[in-house]
């Protein structure tokens, strides 16, 4: 029996070319929206944070402005206003009914911000409704408890996000998603060797920098959410900073990487100096060189680096999938879990 | 033989007393570096990260300035010019000498931030060269590998330009620190039971929210750096996200609360679901609300809020420093870990 998870991956570059074709003729109203703002704040938890991250950095990385994380404690629990002049605020909720970001992103409102929602929930979502302009994902209902097609569809939401803010890129270069991401599911490289390492480990590091940050932070939360493994997400300049340290035999490594870009090289250096130590370093993406450093690797897909974490993902979801049935459980409803979280 | 690491944990009141005496009479100094800023960005990695993160949560809860944490690969790998017109920079390094902290910081006063350093490499070093401003931290040197009263006083350098910010709290309440330290050195409380509890796991959560975030992510840095644990650092709004499922019998929560303010009901609320659901979760502070939810309990320290985090660490190093020693490390001189970390 296929799961949910496994088949919702699978619709992955029909929910991309559906959200792509609904929201690129869309730039022109991120423009308005965000005439007059300097600089943008996501809002965001759990995946939609991943997804939060590869905003942040495509949107400094591409476009110049300052862009950040917004900790939404500040007004759902801390209850105080912020000068947000200047802001254009953005909320991401999957299902855009997460009341602690539905909030934050009404206080950033009232704080003086532009508002936008990236959304799966619709425009007439809680979310939608508290925007100033709502960009709706058409992934199409999810069932899985983990997400995979809502995510990778927020990242093209984040791209048409950033072409609305003047990003120096190549607006074509996302025509060319879909394909990749189909390649990727048809195709991810060796992956039963990398199951089968990871299968009996108690824990795992997870490893990117730059736009690929979002990936290794979004892969470690998968193999939490999903197969219960001791998953940590860091960029590679902090896995450095300390946690270095927990790479052994029973804690191997995954390392993500476009396959080009400035953050490849270290990226390659870390799996040497994983295996190095004798560690398994496991590549996803990252061209021939991560995988010749790499003791087994998942192909990544074939895009420039700005748009490459929309694929580099996939691997990692279908790993996460494959994980969790070898281990016995079930992806679609991990202990614990709920399709819509709500914190207060 | 006593470790360093205990040696300079035990250094803590007396390094926190020097650093406050020297850096409190400077408030003015903030106040005028932040003239015409509206906002604030802190650059840093590592422990001096996570100290970045209280100063952040401190910053928007108690002055209403945005207070955000900056990506450094944008300035040192992807060397993109950002607009920081209007942006306080705050960079921390304990030894002054990380040249990527040094690099994003010029990179900051280039992209037209004013700039302040946060240091305990004193005011010839790199990084207060590069800035405006240089508070620095008084700690003397330390020579365990895992930062202890170098991060604690720079809580303190902190908490002093959260003052120049205009934070709205009794700067008086900074004078009950040392003492409330000296206090936890002496009783951390059930620091055994803990010890007994974690040794022999393979990984644990390590939650908080808000101000007292900052402690569950050093402390988790803190247990994968000396005693090689999969310690995951999370708020715990991030934690119901999907990370939840990684709690079981195998691996245990580490939840951490100041005696008093918002967080605290939801942390003690986390903390029964916890022990609801088989784990083991062991409180430290949140007072006896969240002692009495838990399996085991290490004190917190008698501070108000807003400046609890530069006590609430102290247990957490302890467990620490004890932990290794359980396991057989020795927590001076982790694997793979130098004292200053370079990474371009």
């Amino acid at each position: 029996m296929t799961t949910f998870m496994r088949r919702e991956i699978g619709e992955q570059p029909a929910a991309l070319r559906a959200t792509l074709d609904s929201l690129l003729p869309r730039v022109g109203e991120v423009e308005r929206v965000a005439e007059g703002t300097r600089q943008t704040l996501f809002i965001a938890r759990g995946t939609s944070d991943n997804a939060a991250v590869y905003g942040r950095y495509l949107t400094e990385a591409r476009t110049g402005r300052l862009a950040t994380l917004a900790a939404p404690s500040i007004a759902t629990t801390y209850k105080r206003k912020v000068d947000l002049s200047g802001v254009l605020a953005v909320g991401l909720s999957q299902s855009g009914r997460t009341e602690e970001i539905v909030e934050t992103l009404a206080w950033a409102k009232d704080c003086g911000a532009k508002t936008v929602a990236i959304t799966n929930g619709g425009p007439q979502s809680p979310l939608a409704e508290a925007a100033d302009l709502a960009l709706c994902t058409e992934a199409g209902e999810e069932k899985a408890v983990p997400a995979t097609k809502t995510y990778t569809t927020q990242l093209a939401a984040l791209a048409v996000l950033a072409l609305g803010l003047g990003a120096d890129v190549d607006a074509a270069d996302l025509d060319r998603v879909p394909d990749a991401v189909a390649k990727l599911i048809d195709d991810p490289g060796d992956l039963e060797a990398v199951v089968a390492g990871l299968a009996g480990k108690p824990g795992v590091v997870v490893s990117g920098r730059g736009l690929a940050f979002s990936t290794a932070l979004e892969t470690a939360l998968k193999l939490k959410e999903a197969c219960y493994l001791h998953a940590m997400g860091l960029s590679y300049a902090d896995l450095l900073h300390g946690p270095i340290a927990v790479v052994d035999e029973d804690t191997p490594a995954i390392l993500v990487a476009a396959g080009e870009g400035p953050t490849l090289p270290g990226t390659v250096a870390l799996a040497e100096r994983v295996t190095g130590a004798g560690a398994a370093a496991y590549g996803i993406g990252g061209g021939d060189g991560l995988a010749r450093a790499s003791t087994a690797a998942l192909n990544g897909p074939d895009l420039p680096e700005w748009v490459a974490p929309l694929g580099l993902i996939v691997p990692g979801q279908l790993l996460t999938e494959a994980l969790a049935r070898r281990l016995g459980v079930d992806p679609d409803s991990p202990r614990g879990l709920k399709k819509v979280t709500q914190t207060e």
